[in-house]
C-alpha cells in the first residue's frame, strides 16, 4: 500500500443507503475512492464492502478518521468494520514441521519485497528446518508437542506471539492440530494449507486416499483455522490433473506445487485486506 | 434479470464524488443497490462503474429515471452511460458458415432458457447448416459472398438486421471478414470467436500454425469485432493443454470445445451488461 | 479409425517378455505398430497395454487374427484382452431426464461426424426432451420410474437395448439410480456424469452442498457405473473456479459447461478404446 | 531412479519391427520393462521411443549393454539413441540475473532432494543474488556482460562449465542473450523460461505488451535455447487468468508463479529423460 492509501472493510445487515453513507463520509473527508467492491448476500440479507481510498496529503489523524467513521456511519448501520492504514507492515509468524516448500516460497517473497511484511519468528515442533531460519536470519523456536505437553507448549508459543506483536499466523504445512483455546486467540488470523480439495479427503493422508480412490485431479485448500478440523472458511483452492501413471509419491510431489501457490495466494489476499469471513464462508474481493 | 431490476453501466473521467453522486441519485429514487463494481484506470485517469439495483415497485417510468439521471448526475461528470431495464429480451442474430458446435451450444442455451434472448434469424454464407435452423424453427438466410458482391450482400444483411431490430450480432465461426462499414453499424455489438489465444496465431489457420510451432497449449479468444482484423477488444480467453501426440485434427477437435465455451461466456457477459469497452480493451465486471 | 487399423487392449499379471510376445505376433502377421502405450501397476504387479496397429491390406480375417493371438500370446500370459476392428461403428444408447445440455452436446458431435457412432435410441423417465429426439429423428422411449415399477421398467429397457444391439450406455444427466441387476448387464459399459468432483459431494444436490460449504471450485466427474452409487471407476474430472458472488443458480449454470465437456471426454476415450478398468480404477491411455 | 533402473531414449526412421527388436534385446539381457512409451510422427515418418527397464542384479556392465545395443539393434535401424543409468546425479549450472523466484524454487527442490542433481555453480551477470548462493553454499561467479566483452566472458563461462563437468544449463530468468557459439556447445542442454505463452509476446517486456493488448490470460514457456531467440523447441507451457483490474505490476507478480512452476516442470522432465527433440519440436513422454 502506498502512503495515504487506506482500506476500509465492513459488513452489516443490508439496508438502503449504505453506499451513500460511506461515500458521503469519504467526500466529506476529501478522500478519493480507488477501488470499491460490494457484495450483498441475499440469503442472509447481509451487506459486505471493501473500499480502498486515498486520504490525500491533508493532515488527518488515523484515530480521528476512525472515530468519525464510527460516529457518523458505522453506529447507524450496526456495522462491523476496520480501517487498514499504510504504515507499519504486518507481523507474521510461520509454523512449520518438516517440509520446506511452503516456507521457502514464503521467505522468497518476503526477502524480495513482494510482500510488505515482517517475519520476526518461526515456530516448529521439530528442529529439521532450523537451517532455513538460519539462512534467512530469523529466530527459530522449537516446541516438541506430545499429548501431555500440548497445552503447556501452546502457552509458551502464545506468549512468544504476543511478545512479538504478531498480526497473523501461517501454518506452512505445520503437522500439529492446534487446540480450540489457541485458535480462540487468533480468530480468522490463522491461515492453514490443506493438501486436498476440501471437503474431499480431510485428515492426515489425503494423497494416499486420492491415490486409492483413483481420482484424476488432486487439489489444495487454504483456509482459516477454526475449532472444527479442516472445516474452517475456505479462502482459495486449486487443482492439478493427474493420471494412472502417478504414484503416491508423484501425487505428493505435484501437490507441493499446488500447496505453496494456494497458500501464498491466501496470504496475499489477507495482506491486501481482501477477505471477510461470515458464517464459515469467505467473501474474497478480487 | 428480475422485474424491477436495473443495470447502470457508466464511465467518465475520474474525479472525486462520483460514487456519492450515483448513490445519492439511487437513494433519492428509493432504489436499492444489489451489486456495485467500480474500477479506476489509473493510467488513463478514467472511472468505470456497473451498478445493479432494484427500483422497487413504485411507479417510476424508465424514461423519467433516465432523464433524471442525465440531468442530476451524468452531465455534471461528463459520463457515457446506459441503463438496462428488465423487460423485453435482447434480440440476437447468429452468423455461421459450416461448423455446428458453436451454434448448437448457443441454441441449447436459448431453447432451455439459460439465456433470456430472442434469436429471430440466422445468417450464413452457406446453406450447410440450414437443417439446424429448421430443427429450431428459426429463419435461415443464405448470402453467398464473393469479392465482387460483398458490399451488396452486406447491405441486404444489414437491412435484415434492422428489420429484425437486432441488438447484437454473434459470429459463431462465421468464415467471412466483415467490411468496416458493416462493423460501423454495430460498434461493440459484434462478438466473434477466434480459434487461438490472440495475439498468437491470428488469421485463418491457427491450429495448423500451432501444430507447426509445437506449442503445448491451444486457446480461444472471444472479442468485439473492429475494423482491425482479430485485433478488437478481448472479452474472454481460455486454453487447453496439448501434447506431441495431438495431430492437427486433434487440435481442431479439442479447440472446438474451447471455442464454444469461450464464445458463450462472452455472450453471457454481454447479456448481463458486464462489459465496458475503452481504448481497445474491455473492463469485464465479474 | 481408418480401414485396416486395429486396437488391441490387454492386461495380465506382470512378467518378463510380454512386449516381446506381442510385438513378435504383430511382426509375424505383418502388422505395423502405430501407437503403443504400456503401464505397469507396481503395487498389484499387473501389466496393461494398448497397441494400435495397421494390419495392412493383406487378406487377414479378424477371426483368424483373434484366434491366433489367443493361442500364441494370450493363453501363455493369462491375458484378458480384446481387439477392436475398424468397421461397424459402436451403437450407443442415451439415457436422459430433463436437462438438455449434455444430450445436445453429444448429438452435435454425432451429427457432425466428430464421433463415428450410431445412436439408435434415447431412453428417458420423462417426456420433456422428446422434442430433441424428434429434431434429430431418433426414437425416444419413455419409461416413468416409480419404486414399484422400477424392475419391470428396467426389464423393458434392457430388452430394447438388446434388441438394438447397444454397445454402451451413456447416462446424460439421467436422474434415476439403476439397479445392480441392470448394471450387471453392462459392466464398464455405462458411463455416467456426476456434477461434482467426486468423492466430494456425492448424491443428488452437489451444487447446493458446494454452495453451503463455501468452496472456491466446483467440478464434474465422469465414471463407469457400478453397484456402488457414485463410487465407480473415475474416467475424467475437471473443475472451474467460483467465488462468493456465485449463487446456487450460478453454480448450476457454470457446472453444466463442465458436465458436458467431462462427459464427452469420457465417451471419446471409450470410443478410442483408451480405457481399461482394474480394481475400481481406470487406466486411461492418452 | 533406483539402482538397476535404466532409461533408453531413441528415435529413427519408422519401419516395421522396431519394438520387436528392442524388446528382443531386453529379454535377451534379462531386463524387465517398467515403462514403455512410443510415438510415431506420421508426417515425418519417424519413430520415437522411451523405455525404462530394470536390468536386474546380474553383473552387466553399462559399456557392454550399450555396445551390444548399438550392434544388434541401433545400427540396423539407423537409430539415434542414449541410455541413462542410475548412478551419478546430473550436474546442473544455474544462470541468473536479478530475480530470485526461480532460483529459490530450484534450490528448494535440490536441497530437499526432490531432484537428484548436483549444482556445483551459479553464474550471473550481476552480483545481486550472491547472497542466495551463499545461503546454499554454492560458488557464485559474476561475469558482467557488455556488447564488447560478451564473447570473452562467455569463453570464461564455458571453461567453468567444462571444468565442472556440467550436464545441462538452466537459465533461471537470466537476462542476457547467449551467442550461437555458446549455445552450440550445449545443444538441447540449455533450458530457458520465457515469461509469456510463446509465440505471443517474444522479446524482453512481454508483460507490458500483454497489458497493452488487454489479454485475459498470461503465460510462461520453458524451451530449449537455440540460435533463434525465443523460438527453440517448447517443453512446457501454462497460463493464468487475469482481468482488467491487474496492473502491469500484478501481471509481473502473477507471472512469477507461472515461471517458476513451468521452468521446474521442464527441468523435472529433462531429469526423468522424458524429452526428445526433433525438427524444432519436443516429444515429451508423460
Amino acid at each position: 500500500m502506498k502512503k495515504n492509501h487506506v482500506v476500509l472493510l465492513l459488513h452489516c445487515p443490508d439496508q438502503k443507503g449504505i453506499v451513500l453513507e460511506v461515500s458521503k463520509f469519504l467526500v466529506a473527508h476529501q478522500c478519493n475512492i480507488l477501488e470499491l467492491d460490494q457484495y450483498t448476500d441475499l440469503e442472509n440479507n447481509h451487506f459486505f464492502m471493501r473500499v480502498k481510498f486515498d486520504k490525500g496529503d491533508v493532515e488527518l489523524s488515523e484515530k480521528l478518521l476512525e472515530s468519525s467513521f464510527e460516529e457518523t456511519v458505522a453506529e447507524k448501520c450496526t456495522m462491523k468494520w476496520r480501517m487498514y492504514f499504510c504504515g507499519k507492515p504486518w507481523r507474521v509468524a510461520l509454523f512449520v514441521t518438516k517440509l520446506s516448500h511452503c516456507i521457502y516460497d514464503i521467505l522468497q517473497r518476503y526477502r524480495s519485497n513482494e510482500w510488505d511484511i515482517e517475519i520476526p519468528l518461526i515456530i516448529s515442533n521439530h528442529d529439521k528446518l532450523a537451517y532455513i531460519a538460519e539462512q534467512f536470519d530469523i529466530p527459530y523456536h522449537v516446541f516438541p508437542i506430545t499429548k501431555e505437553n500440548k497445552l503447556e507448549q501452546e502457552a509458551k508459543e502464545l506468549a512468544l506471539l504476543k511478545e512479538n506483536d504478531i498480526d497473523f499466523v501461517v501454518l506452512a504445512r505445520y503437522m500439529q492440530v492446534l487446540t480450540d483455546d489457541f485458535i480462540g486467540h487468533y480468530p480468522n488470523k490463522i491461515i492453514n494449507i490443506h493438501h486436498s480439495s476440501l471437503p474431499a479427503f480431510p485428515g492426515s493422508k489425503p494423497y494416499h486416499s486420492a491415490y486409492r480412490r483413483g481420482v484424476k485431479i488432486i487439489g489444495a485448500t487454504s483456509h482459516f483455522v477454526t475449532a472444527d478440523l479442516d472445516a474452517g472458511p475456505i479462502i482459495a483452492q486449486d487443482i492439478t490433473k493427474i493420471s494412472h501413471t502417478d504414484s503416491v509419491q508423484d501425487l505428493i510431489r505435484k501437490g507441493r506445487d499446488l500447496e505453496k501457490t494456494v497458500l501464498s495466494e491466501a496470504i496475499w489476499l489477507k495482506l491486501e485486506h481482501k477477505i471477510l469471513s461470515f458464517k464459515n464462508k469467505t467473501i474474497v474481493f478480487r
